[in-house]
């Protein structure tokens, strides 16, 4: 349904759901709630008019969702707008809710288990896993994405090679459906096998089949002994030797990143830092083990493996505090390089494959008389690249070099999305990489949830 | 569709599909492919005929599928029929495809990958990462199981502590539809957000949705330093305390186990074996780590935990047969136990309440005057309960105390089942861990796959 006026019956029907004051339709309170944080040359417009709600709990995202659907007016679930393909941008008049009232956290010890609620942030849940004895070990870029964006859009980021992505790590969900419908999928269980996997279903399902509210995620023990590694190299294929060869040791990092040294450089200026190692090609390593002799020979063995590749220097910081500046300059790459860029793209590829990736990436470069800088989850074959704001050429330009990295990663095996998802920005591509069967079963299963297509609508799914 | 006869033209079809001698209708040549691992009380009983075929390639299983689609006749892909719910068994009269001759296994070092035809074994997967220079760690039990079942099934079983089960480890699927069209799911991939995760669906789905055909399947590099200890205690209590505390350190074993002496002295017997600790209540734990030093101090900190916790004493074992050896006995604790028992049950638990469901079980034997022989996956929350065939007493008493353990797991925020699935034999009791809105999205995603309802019918799903 698009209408051209906000339907002020709705508004005053929400008003009484969730009370007056969270209810909000003044452009100036709304839109920042209209954005996310992918590029802005192709982020997606919101509507003209849309209603922002923000309940309190999960009885009244339930009467939301119902009166949304008797009504057929779409509900746009927004977590952080920390995504980086506007999935949660909503692009028809409608419903926008927002859950940050739901933000509490209990970790429970007993079970290593946290009960999160969907608006609870990223940075909500390492802290309180930490205060609660244990640790939450992904760090999917921006801390203040919410635990619903990151499981609707099965987040990755850094840290994610030895304990895995956001799928490994909820364990249970509940979640409102358009009907109203609350489902508790799963629980503080490790094993379930009580049927088809619902709960899989909702995990990347980018908020088209109803409103996550609540999560239980596992937790992990306090990391004991931790320390990471910048090594930098002259050449990009002996770091990228190194690392596939550290991959085959049995050591699992819990994050192996590969960075080039201009943007690593670019974005330590942009925060006023500098960046403690020189050489074009560096890997990021951070190993974490449970005894201090197991990091230590970790340490020596991946020293030794980089050096026989002719690494410059490896460079071991071990204080939390320089750990944690490590990260934080890494973490924010995107952030430097977003205002240069048309597009942050997240191709992944068969983790050996990563090298030929980024040689077919060059290639493309050269061939458009344009820079695509990289980095990325080597060790999960996840690559970013970026397509370049040259000047005089437009979107029509991006979408060229864009499409020849799709398909350059599907000619490897590869897909065009390993985190970011297919969101609003890159459906019109998605057949690359999905057949058409692929995206019948897709729609299909969605009428099943959503019958009046009021979740989310403007995505793969409908 | 129920025949009475077995429709000669469809066997015809058949022949021609795959050649008459891979088409199978003698019941002496068929009889062993209608049954599975199930205690021979609950089984469920195969229709009045069943035409078996063994295709040697997926289009062969395309075909097969088309043809019983279009006659609308029940299609049921076999695993190595090792199940214990009788998730396979024919129940209506149709064709049963055995993939047996789809067994080949490519070893992938550079992306650290398997390519697993379904019909490959278990044991065929494990030896061939081995060639190959990997691992497969999971160990479901009878090395028998194939791959498709395995997937169909999201297999567990010991060594799934540390890495996780089968969801884990699948990283792309070859699947044919009721329609016989092929699907390829994901690839050789680590992170993929190409939409909803149609792979996840299938992971579990008990042969339900179609026929998966092949597997990607994620190695590990081949294990370095690896050490099993058999730690025997008087009282069960400290056994699961010290396990307890043991998953809280970050000493990640491979398998946790928990086991009592009557059924492990019973299983070696039956072996010919000798069990080499005594003590009521035993826990058997694998490590595994990349350091010698990280494995020795990981062996000192259990063994103090397990000492602190009045363990009776500690056995290491280093050597590889010796560790196979104790494996091998703890593999057959079913196999031992399954003349006696009228069911074995898996439910579990968050991994916290291990103990309490315990309790709750032993009171049940209390009040119904039996013994419930036990044991488990406790890392994981998932214990293995085995209604004792009482002399006089029949398949109604067997009910009721399944139904208390059933119960007395929900009650602890447990499911009925977290490796075995619900097969035929749960149906009656999964609605105490699903809802009726669970089941009904079950079904109507059964419907967007199997519109006419062929694959596999008499599950939950239809």
């Amino acid at each position: 349904m698009d209408r051209d006026e906000r339907p002020e019956d709705i508004v005053k029907a929400l008003k009484s759901i969730v009370g007056s004051q969270w209810v909000l339709t003044e452009e100036t309170a709304i839109e920042g709630y209209l954005r996310d944080e992918t590029p802005e040359a192709i982020r997606p417009h919101p509507a003209p008019w849309v209603v922002l709600v923000k309940p309190s709990k999960v009885q009244e995202v339930s009467e939301i969702l119902r009166l949304a659907n008797s009504r057929k007016i779409p509900v746009f679930p927004l977590g952080g707008r920390t995504g980086l393909a506007g999935a949660a941008i909503p692009v028809k008049p409608g419903i926008a809710i927002s859950l940050e009232r739901m933000n509490r956290i209990e970790v429970d010890l007993e079970n290593m288990m946290a009960v999160a609620e969907a608006g609870a942030t990223l940075g909500d849940l390492i802290k309180a896993a930490e205060e609660g004895g244990l640790s939450f070990p992904l760090h999917p870029g921006d801390e203040g994405a919410q635990i619903g964006g990151l499981i609707a859009t099965n987040a990755g980021g850094v840290r994610a090679v030895k304990h895995g992505i956001m799928r490994n790590f909820v364990k249970g969900l509940e979640v409102v459906l358009p009907t109203g419908d609350v489902l508790n999928l799963g629980g503080k269980l490790i094993k379930n096998n009580m049927g088809y996997s619902l709960l899989n279903l909702f995990i990347g399902s980018e908020g088209t089949l109803g409103v996550i509210t609540k999560a239980v995620i596992k937790l992990l023990p306090k990391a004991r002994y931790t320390v990471t590694l910048v090594i930098p190299f002259e050449k990009r294929r002996d770091a990228l030797q190194s690392a596939q060869l550290i991959m085959r040791t049995g050591i699992i990092p819990l994050a192996l990143e590969y960075m080039e040294w201009e943007e690593i450089e670019r974005t330590s200026r942009h925060l006023g830092e500098a960046w403690p190692a020189k050489g074009k090609a560096q890997l990021l390593i951070i190993l974490s083990e449970f005894t201090e002799e197991g990091l230590l020979q970790g340490c020596e063995e991946i020293s030794k493996i980089c050096e026989d590749n002719h690494a410059l220097e490896t460079l071991i910081a071990e204080r939390k505090e320089e750990q944690d500046r490590i990260l934080r300059i890494r973490s924010n790459l995107y952030t430097a390089i977003k205002p240069y860029v048309y597009d942050i793209l997240d191709v992944t590829v068969p983790p050996g494959r990563i090298r030929d990736l980024m040689d077919k990436v060059d290639a493309i470069a050269e061939k458009y008389g344009t820079r695509i800088p990289i980095y990325g989850h080597i060790g999960d074959g996840n690559l970013h690249a970026h397509i370049w704001k040259e000047e005089g050429r437009g979107l029509e330009f991006a979408n060229k070099v864009k499409k020849e990295i799709y398909e350059a990663s599907r000619s490897l095996g590869g897909v065009l999305t390993g985190e970011h998802g297919i969101g609003k920005v890159r459906i019109q591509e998605a057949h690359l990489a999905l057949g058409e069967k692929e995206i019948e079963l897709i729609r299909a299963i969605k009428g099943v949830f959503d019958p009046n297509g009021i979740m989310n609508p403007g995505t793969i799914a409908g």
